[in-house]
């Protein structure tokens, strides 16, 4: 299919300009990801659109920021400010106050587009170390102005928005070191800003600086580790790729320190003990609503990568491909790091992406009863001790198979691994160009991946011209996380944001979850108590007035801020 | 070692009598598991004893149960009571008070051995299901009448006490069963008052009733297996002997319904998701403060016994155990699901009694370089996939040699799950005849083990005539539990006690957290705000507050009661 498309589409190459509002939207400023041809001719025949529609949109994202809604607060504060934190790390610019205002939310990324910033932070700080924190929060608790605290900002669920404006604490400019590393533990003390490509180099080598003897790995790679903090990772709950294998951000987290209005929580480094519910655990997934996360004691494991071992599987279907996940982290002979299953429109695309829907290939999978439409690509890797990986592949191939898959060596998973993080980029591009793509994630047992599967995929089919890639990665032996990723041409804005609602409600009547590892931040809040229960609910907000009796922190993620500050 | 004692010591073998304190303590009133004559000569020798002193002692404990001080619940409760689990579930004969409101901890067993009762319940009552238990914390609430729950009572940590009156409520009488399982998400659905051999033996065979195809077991085996509760493993935070592999309670638990004062709660049965703070996980260890655990999604796994590799060293150091137990946990090719290394006494001890410190076997381990008081016994099991299981078990033996361990093949292992279960008992034997055996269990990371044990062993030492067993297992990549079996023949109960208390106050000094999976009950509950810190332990008390306004639910355990119920 990737045949010459007779034009260029006119792809914006050039970095964002400086001080505009597509540096703030933008994952990097000077990243670049275009689609490629294939992708390209895939657009013009699903969306019905013509070469002169690959034209950029979108003038007002290159316009200069300025003249924004200037900020309320008192100057007063702001001195105070400027003498915990120093002057050079506080801002009042237009610039800083949009680029650390917003998070990559589809929303917030369409509000740059087109200029409109509604919701911006008076000011933003840049804290050195936790004891600013501390005192910048107990300023802010005793004059009641709202605190959003910001890692790297790649939240795509609207966490980093100061609704109600006040301060922007950005970790990511100095609180982003490796303080401590402890081999016999196996953990390493982080700051909170500290990004994952830093925190993952350290530990692979430069962790020798601190003492240590043998390179490690940190074990959490999402899509967006590129461009986010582990502090991010932690509190909202990510999950990295290799997850099945090394647990979600959540099960990492051996203690905390946590600065909240009302003091410095501490909690200790023991993996397990029987003294109550766990504080540790309770602070987690709390994204910011009940204090800032100042230090995390966080699981390390070896760094063997020379281990590695990769397989993967053309299935029949995607049922076939759902019963050998399954059984795979069933299995009982420990689990493999990646695994991940896509469905038939997945498969079909990246197939078609990469020509294997045509020629030898082609052939092969049709010789093989491996059906368009229906069959289904598995991939995976196993990881850690050289023997147990291999008898993780092994057996991972033996249930593949005798599920009708035809394996295909490492290939796929290489090719896979290639783009995992630069794909990203691709987003910018497709956005450029008036074309949509989002994506939501929901947590699935076994016993209702299909329901919740046919559901959802039958409201987005139900929009004419609507790709739909999606797959399951992250697997426990209870279940998976489904993955859906949508791309289309809306009509308009608004009728972009009712599709995707529709969606929502779809997943959720099914019996999936509001998300299983990008967080709820400000776009699933309302569907919280819901989902959760009220009584259930009541608990959250129960914790939040007891640590945020003035509802400063992050206002309005997790729960509603009750439209005023509270007090 | 085993000699001829000369005498026969008078072990009752006798069942406790009907309606004595004694039925009350024993936990199966008609089981018995005497010392061996090894373990007497031993004790005539520690203690400085003679066989004169074998003689039953605490008379009265068996007396009968009666004449203990009325309740002081009014008549028209008990009729409410009765109105909702019927009369026949309502009892007020002092003997049900007495053998309901104790627990297994030594403090309420050397009482009973008295005759003293000073903190009794007014009411036992039954439910037959959850709608009764609802309608009676809700009732219990208005009328602010203390709730005390109660699975079978063997927490160690005086859990399950009625210090302010009020109603226990047994679990294990009617909410008993298994509700559900559920094979392809690997989870049971099972009412809180299941004792552990009607859990395990119902999922191995008698769950093809409930629909299920094959064997399944529930991973978890405590010490206290045979006497205690599904519910009683989740509130209090459990640790089975196999948790290397399957986990500890908190980790096995997916979903819980519990009735609180302010509703009810139910948790969604995803294995994971990033919806906030997780109400599953915050319920976890709250032991009856909170609420009531009226149901409980556990994870299972399939029971395949056949798979079973056994491996046991004889290591020439406590050091070289440590070090093998922590490289074993940290290999990455799999854990061992039961993992136990004895220090030098437990080893010894061990020897001595079954023969190994004379004879052949004593030869062959000086040859080896194993010497008595230094050398450390190491055994464990792999499970699941048969070939993964024996990786582990390889992978294991060859760190153990790398130690300078000796392979004892699975024998050891054998002879330890022989007795796993049933030599509960031999503590009633050892208390009949004013001797003490205590336990305390404490988290310890590998970092400061052995700081921990040093310590702990030290003050224990400075003690004449104390019996130290301890050993570590229940292991993580981060750390382990230590465990200290303390067997003496006090000079009074008041110095037992005060024996006690320094060793608690020596184990926390020394880093060790008050219970690695035991709970804090009351026995701890006043260790905790220094332990967890002051910040800390408001969190647990600003959750209390919110389940339980009125401090209904089990008050003073946890946290102190504030001595009179809040109103
Ligand atoms: C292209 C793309 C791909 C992605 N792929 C993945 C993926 O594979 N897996 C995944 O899990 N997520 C993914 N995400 C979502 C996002 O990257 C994660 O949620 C990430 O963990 C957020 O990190 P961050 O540093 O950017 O946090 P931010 O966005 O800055 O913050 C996230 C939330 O936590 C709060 N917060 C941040 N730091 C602190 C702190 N120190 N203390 C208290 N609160 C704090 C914020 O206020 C906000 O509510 C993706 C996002 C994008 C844009
Ligand atoms: C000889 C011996 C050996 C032991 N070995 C181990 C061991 O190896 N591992 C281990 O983890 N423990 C061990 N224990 C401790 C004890 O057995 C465990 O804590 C066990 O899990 C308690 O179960 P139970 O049903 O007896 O609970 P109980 O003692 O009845 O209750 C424990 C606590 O939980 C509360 N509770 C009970 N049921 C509910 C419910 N449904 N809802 C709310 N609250 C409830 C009670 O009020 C109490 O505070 C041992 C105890 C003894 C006596």
């Amino acid at each position: 299919m990737a045949e010459d498309l007779g034009f260029e589409p006119q792809w914006r190459t050039e970095p964002a300009g400086e001080g505009t509002y597509r540096e703030a939207l933008m994952f990097t400023a000077d990243a670049h990801r275009h689609p490629s041809d294939a992708w390209v001719s895939m657009f013009l025949d699903e969306f019905n659109i013509a070469p002169h529609d690959f034209v950029p949109n979108f003038p007002d994202g290159d316009r200069l920021i300025e003249g924004v809604e200037p900020g309320t607060l008192d100057e007063s504060h702001r001195a105070a400010f400027a003498a915990i934190v120093g002057e050079e790390n506080v801002s009042d610019s237009d610039r800083d106050r949009v680029r650390f205002g917003h998070g990559k939310s589809i929303d917030e990324d369409i509000a740059l587009r087109l200029g409109q910033t509604p919701n911006l932070p008076d000011l933003v700080l840049h804290p050195r170390d936790k004891h600013e924190v501390a005192r910048i929060v107990s300023y802010c608790h005793e004059h009641r102005i709202p605190i959003v605290p910001f890692g790297a900002g790649t939240s795509v669920v609207i966490g980093t928005r100061a609704d109600h404006g006040g301060v922007i604490l950005v970790l990511r400019t100095h609180m982003n070191q490796l303080l401590e590393i402890n081999e016999r533990d196996q953990v390493a003390v982080v700051q909170p800003g500290m990004m994952g490509p830093d925190y993952e180099r350290t530990l692979n080598s430069v962790a020798r600086n601190l003492g240590a003897t043998e390179p490690w790995t940190g074990g959490h790679f999402p899509q967006s580790f590129e461009i986010a903090t582990v502090g991010g990772w932690v509190t909202a709950l990510g999950s990295g790729q290799a997850s099945t294998y090394y647990g979600d951000a959540y099960d990492l987290v051996i203690a905390q320190e946590y600065v909240t209005p009302i003091g410095t929580i501490t909690t200790h480094a023991y993996p397990a003990t029987a003294n109550g519910p766990k504080i540790n655990d309770i602070l987690k997934g709390s994204e910011g609503a009940f204090g800032i996360l100042v230090e995390v004691t966080l699981k390390i494991f070896r760094h063997k990568p020379q281990n590695t071992a990769r397989f993967a599987l053309m299935m029949p279907s995607w049922d076939d491909a759902v019963q050998t996940a399954r059984k795979i982290v069933q299995g009982e002979f420990g689990k493999p790091a990646v695994l991940r299953i896509s469905d038939p429109e997945e498969t079909e695309r990246g197939l078609a992406l990469k020509g294997f829907d045509a020629g030898a290939a082609a052939k092969y999978f049709a010789l093989r009863g491996m059906k368009p439409g229906s069959r289904c690509l598995l991939i995976g890797t196993a990881e850690g001790h050289r023997k147990a990986a291999e008898l993780i592949a092994h057996e991972s191939l033996k249930i593949g198979r005798s599920h009708g898959g035809v394996s295909l060596t490492g290939f796929a998973t290489k090719q896979w691994e290639k783009g995992r993080y630069h794909d990203v980029h691709v987003r910018n591009d497709i956005m450029d160009f008036g074309m949509v793509i989002d994506t939501l994630e929901t947590s699935v047992t076994w016993s209702n991946l299909h329901q919740v599967h046919q559901t959802v995929r039958a409201v987005i089919e139900a929009r004419p011209g609507t790709m739909c890639l999606s797959h399951a990665s992250h697997f426990y032996e209870q279940g998976t996380n489904l993955y859906f990723i949508m791309i289309l041409k809306p009509e308009s804005i608004d009728e972009f944001f009712e599709f995707r609602s529709r969606v929502v409600e779809a997943i959720l009547a099914a019996g999936g979850s509001p998300s299983h590892h990008h967080g709820v931040g400000r776009l699933f809040r309302d569907h919280l108590p819901d989902h959760l229960g009220s009584v259930e609910t009541g608990v959250l907000r129960a914790l939040k007035r007891h640590f945020d009796p003035h509802n400063i922190m992050n206002p309005g993620v997790l729960l509603a801020a009750d439209e005023e500050l509270q007090d």
